[in-house]
């Protein structure tokens, strides 16, 4: 465990406090006080590291999502679902839809029916963009900024170029990776994607303050 | 403060709390029981609210933007700066540099200088940036996805929109909008923008993947 600690970086404490929370599956056990820990848990500690710090997901839902990368019968398809169900945020319906509300479920649907996509009707992504659409439109001073379209098209070329990536992990490998590694480095992927398309946005949107108002 | 709350949806209790904690004016006071909230009082809940739900940004966080808000002699830019400085998720810097953060610095320094991009060094976003390219090395397994400068060129053209929808706020309201109602669809915007760029993200992650996986 020592070493383990050593080569990944985390405190021995942190390992065990894992250990318990059934994250990191126990090393193989060598004798009464020792135990061996090998590339898989190392990956697997890397793996929930990147969750935690980068991706800001809690440790019970980086279980769930073990749970799933762990399930020899999910697809790809249903862990990538189950990572974006784990992700924040999560903002509560409200407790009667106004007419804001209604109006942004509205548009969403219409992108969504316009670009037919496949979204299931409950994806947790569909509630955060009509929750962020209608606080919009609450905020009636709020600028439109630059159409939603203009966001769909930018992300539908990204998010295809970044499902390809996933698939094309098990090529490289000479007679392709396990299962649960190309499992893990999806899910990694996909969180950290998504950081960052957020980075970037953000010194983009710098770049651009700067030159119009600095 | 019965029809503030009536009005906004939110709890007595949560008003009297954000009043506590300075997020809030306080009401003009019109006898010794009874104080009176305006328009203002609603717009500013409105934003604290979607700071809070939409942004996930702390109550604390939510003190500094406001209090740079108010302040009369900060510009635009300073305040957009602002937000990005208390938006999540905040990545520790490692003890010690290891290759893979060496790596990751230089490729994001490379990014923005190609680009001529305007970005302060110790910009939080560079951080996060980084701290997501280092873990993507880290973890060796994962896969590239579409490169840096897609997601570069994508967001450029977005954020440009983005800044000058802030900025043409000003332009549709008769004689001009005033300073601080500026302020607050600025910051409420960026905000979110955001949430509806990381939504959209994932809706088109969930089509690409259903498309190519399901």
């Amino acid at each position: 465990m020592a070493e383990l600690s050593r080569s990944s970086g985390v405190p021995i404490a942190t390992i065990k406090y894992y250990l318990r929370e059934g994250l990191l599956p126990p090393g193989a056990a060598t004798s009464a006080t020792r135990a061996e820990y090998g590339e898989a848990h190392l990956r697997r500690l890397r793996l929930i590291r990147a969750l935690l710090e980068i991706g800001e997901v809690p440790v019970a839902a980086i279980g769930k999502i073990l749970a799933v990368v762990d399930d020899e019968s999910a697809s790809l398809h249903v862990m990538l679902g189950a990572v974006q169900y784990e992700l924040g945020p999560h903002p509560g319906l409200p407790a009667e839809a106004d007419q804001d509300w209604l109006a942004a479920c509205g548009e969403a649907d219409a992108l969504i029916a316009d670009l037919g996509w496949a979204v299931a009707p409950g994806a947790p992504a569909r509630t955060l963009l009509v929750a962020a659409l209608a606080a919009l439109r609450r905020t009636r001073s709020a600028p439109p900024g630059p159409g939603l379209r203009a966001y769909a098209e930018a992300m539908a070329s990204l998010a295809a170029a970044e499902v390809a990536s996933l698939d094309s992990g098990n090529r490289d490998v000479p007679g392709g990776a396990s299962r649960v590694v190309l499992a893990e480095s999806a899910v990694v992927g996909m969180v950290l994607y998504e950081r960052i398309l957020v980075a970037v946005h953000r010194l983009a949107q710098e770049d651009a303050s700067s030159r119009r108002f600095a």
